[in-house]
């Protein structure tokens, strides 16, 4: 995750950065580089760069470093997420291990949550449990559960630990509730829209926020009716007017040409980016 | 997987070659040959190692690459389990990439069904479409589903696709519908046994194929109550005198010292190995 504006943690409005890929399917740096500008130019606080939405779990680990040159105040850890039914006790070996190994104060570890991709349940007693045993460092989640319940009682249960949503759909609610903002996939094509929620939430134009809010979340869903990352592609290929922005590792599927242009006719192209 | 007596492809009892590890949790590779010799000595066609009981999903690729010298008959790949609900398509063109990235004629892949870990669902259309799309590339299945009829259906459908059970409690069974045999966790401990089912069943002995085949089966089940991965680490600690077989990377834990000993008090060990 790229540096917040307070040079502390992350920090309101992140997009979980798509990567563009060539007609070989590796990563496009120059194409990648450009969009991460594009995104901090239209309102990003910072870039959650290879996560899901960055196709990260279909790159290897030299691919993903070949494209980070500079730092980065966190790192979002997936936990252990092929063997089931390990327990607790598994889970927190695993993150004290990555945080022991890794051996240096600096570490900020954000634990993402993404029960939907992971049927890895990070439940509230590890996650204190985490805390406690390393403060500072478990530094916070991405919590992609879409739960308000969930996120409500994470911001309210830890202070000092940093709560991003996982969808932009709450981003109002959770910043109200003292969270840190969100991490986003749309948000790699509605910056603008999820800025103007941010900065009215913090200047206390609640009215002016909720209304915002209630047409991003619109926008949201309006995608989300599609192949999110596929879909998303297909978007920035639009805005961009190239073609390879449509290339996708597999699993993952081009959208068919009548899907694509669905897509194109129901998110309007004034409200993006 | 190890070449087969028969030079073919990979037939008969195969073990998933546990995985021991050393006090920093490193593969510790005097240990991992000597296993490898013994389970050959016992009984065991071949060896599968680095699968899911060999904690390959808790290993770089380097390390698993440091551990495999010899060569190879054939790979068990697991479908992308990251991503969920891609669809076939999505799924088609993973395993494409893979047999045209390779792009050598010697490629023999198995596709590794075991939906209990990656909650992805080789179906069967899926697998008559890769066999079609690269026929002998495509070799064959190991089905962890347990799923009876499914393996059945495998047997008979797929001429030609060797499929082998990811249990040997369908050993017998799969044997009678024409499949090449298991490849299974417990046979760490049990090879010997296994093997006499296998013998039985190909000199024609019926009746006494059976009767051990039931034997092995309860064997099984008395195992498969417990965490069976750290289960078959205490035992193998227990026949080798060896504290450090017990080593398991996280997410998994130890046996309980409690536990432990009602394993061992459980599976009486002039069965074993």
């Amino acid at each position: 995750m790229d540096r917040a504006e307070n040079g502390v943690g992350p920090k309101g409005v992140l997009a979980a950065v798509l990567t563009p890929m060539d007609g070989d399917l590796s990563p496009d740096h120059a194409a990648f580089a450009a969009h991460c500008e594009r995104l901090l130019a239209a309102g990003c606080h910072g870039l959650s760069v290879f996560g899901t939405t960055g196709e990260a779990n279909s790159l290897s680990v030299d691919e993903r470093l070949a494209a980070l040159e500079a730092g980065t105040n966190g790192v979002l850890v997936l936990p252990p997420f092929y063997y089931k039914n390990v327990g607790d006790e598994g889970l927190f070996r695993y993150y004290a291990e990555v945080v022991e190994r890794v051996g240096d104060d600096r570490l900020r570890l954000y634990l993402y949550h993404i029960p939907q991709m992971t049927n890895i349940d990070l439940g509230l007693p590890l996650i204190s449990r985490l805390i406690e045993a390393y403060p500072g460092v478990i530094a916070g989640t991405k919590d992609s559960s879409a739960d308000r319940e969930r996120i409500t009682t994470l911001c309210r249960e830890f202070p000092g630990f940093s709560v991003l949503a996982g969808t932009e759909t709450l981003l109002l609610e959770t910043l109200r509730n003292g969270g840190e903002g969100c991490i986003s996939a749309t948000v790699n094509v509605t910056s603008r829209l999820a800025r103007r929620v941010y900065d009215a939430h913090a200047s206390g134009h609640d009215d002016e926020a909720e209304a915002l809010q209630k047409h991003f979340s619109q926008l949201r869903w309006s995608i989300e009716a599609y192949p999110v990352i596929p879909a998303l592609k297909v978007l920035m290929s639009d805005l961009t007017g190239d073609e390879a922005w449509r290339n996708l590792r597999p699993p993952f599927s081009r959208l068919h040409e009548e899907q694509a242009k669905e897509l194109l006719s129901d998110v309007p192209r004034s409200e993006l980016l």
